[in-house]
């Protein structure tokens, strides 16, 4: 499947649909779980989603866009979300990650992306020559596995609940 | 975590919900990619899903209330679905999804399934012996693990396009 914006936008826009039916309303227990005491909950997931929204997604399509591969992103802090969750209701986050993302749609729309600047090379910090086109593939996927992260911890909490049948369920491995 | 039946139903009921979200008004392109020529497609998943409900979760339950260990389950035909998904619409196969979820949930609710009937055995084709918790346990991680397997073929399809960044996208693997 040849990346296109229009299709990118379809399952970036439907993220929050998905995470709200898979936390709202849920016990605290399913809200709260974690493989290890340092992993992330269904919680914190939520944070660091609204995180990107604020730092990431965006201002890195900006930065390609007026400064092409001059000027490297600012490093993603994977763990700087805990002040944006902190002491916040789960339906308050999902509410604000919806928002957010909304907004950040709102600017891809705007920015008018056309075929030819999917090309347009960025410089990330890390991995070196990226394109905006990667970087928005990239913003999708990273949805994608943060939702398979979600199922995953809340799979766990049943490992043992299943018995015999952890053979089949490759979700627990 | 331990198993408790109102909990497990909390996730059973939520599937439909996530399933719409990830799904409706996508793309072709997103609908019917598949890994492999013989893997499934995102609605292949569904078409799975509908068959677990008709044949497998509360089939398998009433067979242990009222048969225990003595009557082995049905095996479970895991291709058997294509003749439930063949020609209908995405949306029509969503709705059904949903209303068979709610009937099977209406049935469990029905069945007013207390902790010490949790232990109460039944007898798997291929497994062995498992019990009563054990399969609802099942029918929870079921869920969770096909909407990973959605997503997950869903990121596959920009496995290319990604880039360098398919370092750090660990559903990529």
């Amino acid at each position: 499947m040849q990346f296109q914006v229009a299709q990118a936008i379809e399952v970036l826009a439907q993220t929050p649909a998905v995470i709200d039916a898979l936390l709202r309303g849920k016990s605290a227990a399913w809200l709260n779980c974690r493989k290890t005491p340092e992993s992330f909950s269904p919680l914190d997931v939520i944070g660091h989603l609204m995180h990107g929204e604020l730092t990431d997604w965006i201002p890195r399509v900006r930065i390609i866009l007026d400064h092409h591969d001059k000027k490297a992103f600012d490093p993603f802090d994977r763990f700087a979300f805990k002040d944006l969750i902190a002491g916040k209701p789960l339906e308050q986050l999902l509410d604000e990650f919806a928002e957010l993302r909304r907004q950040s749609l709102q600017s891809l729309r705007d920015l008018s992306i056309g075929e030819r600047q999917l090309e347009l090379r960025g410089m990330h910090p890390e991995l070196g020559p990226v394109t905006l086109g990667n970087l928005l593939a990239t913003w999708v996927v990273h949805d994608l596995g943060h939702i398979a992260q979600v199922v995953k911890i809340m799979s766990s909490e049943y490992r043992d609940a299943v018995g015999p049948w952890r053979a089949y369920l490759s979700v627990l491995e």
